[in-house]
């Protein structure tokens, strides 16, 4: 089984970090494919960065499924590796594989786990986007909050440097009700460890939920539904840029 | 004062048609000018068509800004003119005018004239991308229904061929409770006064409508929050398109 | 265009207030008639008092309606000046031209301009009943919170008295994660500017949003749906007063 | 105990038939005083009637509490007998005794026999007055739907005219899923046994669940709290009608 | 009439107290029987043990059936009393009288008497469960907050020792909105009156409460619906326990 | 990695064929034990069968957990495969492993590749229960409908009687606005490939789902939390039958 992770921004470092936490979560078997979109913002923090990042991400699917289709490597699945990102639904559109957007998986498999969730973010400018993203996905119900650490997309790499601030988001979350930390960032894998020993509670990473998520829709033959709003799209003129087509 | 009207299509005649819909709504001393996108989809029908048009329309609405902030002439708002279309938060967030999506117009006013209104749309695949919309933006508690006429957004400019489904819409959306009806697409502003006719209800065109709410925030010295979700973006490297940036 | 401006109670100093508001607001040509009812309270301040004002109101432009078909100046909307009042439906009911109610107004301008808004009002005895008129109104979706900011409705004229009340309650608000401020009472309207400068956010005053909104619905033809909850009264015996009918 | 049974129309015939409703449901050595407001619609029909009605049922209220104060004879409980009209909340403010409107009464109990309940009404035009009202009292959850007859208040005396209309709307509320039926009109008492022999379920009369619901409070010593929304009215200058205080 | 009031665990003192405090709270007539389940938890905290509670008090539902078809004394009613304990719909389901749970008949009756209601419970595990209890009873809306006061079932005798944490349970469901406090556990019957005194707020006791609503829907001759959710159970083989059925 | 596949019922046929679903569905590697409880009722079709079911199953999961203490095979994750009944919660509660009932597993995969499911199941007696389970897993929010066939728990062995009110459930659903269909029934298993290809949609079983998402709990090292709702239960005497402890 070969599962595309597409990184939602053009910072290759980030790439080769979600391609990583995805491997190490992925079944025997599985191969990952990380992917970085050729176009779009260096990291997507806020609506206008994420409406970008959906259209390239869009885009490179897009690209991928052309290939696939004159005869290169097929694929089985898609994870969206955007915390909170656009763009989910039109990949499901485009592709007859299944598709999974982190920020549903791993609310899905918090909701096994515990009552309430809570989920822990960068700038508090996201915030209300992954309200938005968990609401429109159905699993906004058993959200307890949505707390921002005020750390940006890029500085997540110094543990020395987000430790504290994690955990002070935590016990805002926990305050809230939440039973369950969700990691509201891709580029987060790294500390699920470390903030589930500091605070005795399952962290849940989106990039390996989706991972094992699109593994399982997968093995029971699963795709995404044709009859209503994930019809195939029309065949029509769209300029995927200025330049060409 | 001047309004930016923007199609979320790249089919000029409908903005044209978008564009003369919103000069007969404006008051007197309001400029409307009408803007096609560079890229993206000739028509917006469907979630893949709609993350595409949402880049290209911030594409566009970013070389707006360029060109004002370089001596071109000023805009007081922007009246995105796609119905159910996405980009609504991306806008407010890169512009420091009021933006105002139709589809929330639409919503806004129906809401002052009725207890319950419904939405006629096009196709079947866009009533779940409208019900989202109209739930992000604070406006879903009053929509009774989304109505899909099965009638294409390029097939709207044939009265004959569209006044039997749109009135089988309406008595649908009826049926489950509303009391106004709303156009549910940009290009079906010409239809609203035979419908009015025909039904005896009020229909609100998301056009007409995203310019009179427009001019009246600007009217009223009202813009766009900058403290909380809607912060400026941050200064980084975003790349708009495969060729440049 | 005229438009009726009703305070909900019987105040005149507070009827002058609010007319001077509205027509500050107004666009030009626009015509404001400033009404005080004839009886009810001389503040509304809670539920008693509301539902006092209600039939007071509903009287007030009973008679209008009346003199204006009688040959009087004929009128061309109306503007509920009673933040959190009943009477909104019932006066849907009774005219053929628009109702807007302040309380309904100023949120859907709110939900323009940010992502969440808070309502800063006089007594906590109000603020359930607030919370109730937007909830029925549809646009409760968006409130963050509605604070009290222990003022009385006739407090408010001094500005040295409600500056410091006014930013405890917006900094509450903030908290519960509004990112635009509504002024909860007719009599607010003097504070807005004040407060915008002072928490850098946008303020809706209600009574310059429903002249806004009223003009809107008015230039695009749109009355009050009669198809439905808002069909004409019925006719019938109806009392006003113990005296006379 | 003597409980006040309310009616919200000024026709002495059914201030009878209600009366005489909540005597036969009242337990043994409860009072009912039926009163009948001085003024006020003939049949409150609609929101403009509702709200005329809610200041005529207050002032009843008001002279009766001055009365009793005065040294009449005290009342121990009140309950507002007009389904789905306004002014509950205007009540619990401006007494000390325990308020029950018929609306929330017939739904509490109804939510006890079944998991779901559907209400019955007269015309169309009230039937999204009595959704808010069972929204804002909080039982709105369990209510399947509220369906009309196209019945008059008045022309429900008519055993032969309403019998069909009413088995006709039963059925749309099953179809919607009520387990039990709520008659949705205080003129409606009379005609529960036969629905519910027609219909196989049971059928829930407003009048007699709001008189056990009132003894239910008055001898558990519960009164409407005076800490928040119903503190006691502050005293002010009211006037309830143009003539005199 | 009687009425069966069970105990959700096998701790006979627990019986003895909500016995006397149903009797205390029965109208004159009512006939009181207090029953403790053979088997289960010795008191009920936690989902477990809610749910052995929820079999062992259908099994004695079971037996009290069989009793009374037998030729035992016939009961008119249930009272189930344990806060948030499951089982409800199963005794509906089994037995032809009205049943009623404490914790929806406190939370009915909270409704009447403020606009928001705060239960106290006892620990923080019993917060969720009884809010999925209130929420699948149709009564969530109005709950402002389930608050715990860290008390164990068997530590609520002491008024020494509960006064202080009630207290402070209190006034948290206070700030978040509450006007009338709940008690939640059948074990609080006792504290109301203290409770009461030191907050100036109404305080509702589930078994008092469920026993009035049992005996109003006896009196009214309201019956649980058998056309829905709670039709007979299907005869069928049912092991009860490991060595009988 | 051995998962424990729960039968809700005591008939062992059942329990062979959801085992064999079970096996069906898991990955290499992973043991399928399928287990029956040794009390309870033969077929779990209402409240009363499903409130009896949890106990029985939970003692069936405690003696497992004796078992396994006391050096027998351990275990790694628990499907509960009754679909929409009791017991979830308190599994959560007892165990350390991670606990997957299959009513929600089926709607948290069916949430990935549709925008609303429907949920096909056995008598109407049942789709409240179904309804109230996914509502409390937080997953009802794009649950569609949940429709009745006719068909009893025991009868769906014969695909030639459960065909056509399979498919008339399926259109029922659709009609609602449902895009994937759910088989709301343990029993249902074998009834999925025929239905997905008459229907055109894909068709979620619960059993399968659970096993993949215990799987990958397990996989990502993700327990219960035992921070809040799901605490280890409280050392105490319960007594799980009349004869013994």
């Amino acid at each position: 089984m070969r599962i595309l992770v597409t990184n939602c921004n053009t910072t290759e470092a980030m790439t080769a970090r979600i391609t990583a936490a995805a491997r190490d979560a992925a079944a025997p078997g599985t191969v990952i494919s990380g992917l970085t979109p050729a176009w779009g913002p260096e990291s997507a923090e806020g609506w206008l960065d994420s409406y970008l990042s959906a259209a390239a991400v869009l885009d490179l699917l897009r690209r991928e499924r052309e290939r696939s289709a004159a005869g290169g490597e097929p694929f089985d699945a898609v994870v969206l590796a955007g915390f909170g990102e656009h763009g989910r639904e039109g990949a499901r559109e485009l592709l007859d594989v299944p598709v999974v957007d982190i920020t549903e998986a791993a609310a899905h498999l918090a909701c096994l786990i515990g009552r309430r969730y809570g989920v822990i973010t960068t700038l508090d400018r996201s915030t209300g986007q992954i309200e938005d993203s968990l609401l429109t996905a159905g699993v906004a119900d058993h959200c307890a909050a949505v707390v921002a650490t005020g750390l940006g997309v890029l500085e997540l790499d110094d543990p020395a440097r987000s430790a504290a601030p994690l955990r002070r988001a935590a016990a805002e979350a926990v305050r809230a009700g939440a039973e369950v930390l969700v990691l509201g960032c891709a580029g987060m894998s790294g500390c699920a460890e470390a903030l589930a020993a500091r605070t005795g509670m399952p962290v849940v990473d989106g990039v390996t939920a989706g991972v094992r998520l699109a593994e399982s829709l997968v093995a029971l033959g699963l795709r995404t539904s044709r009859t209503g709003s994930y019809r195939a799209p029309l065949p029509k003129r769209r300029i995927w840029s200025p330049q060409h087509g």
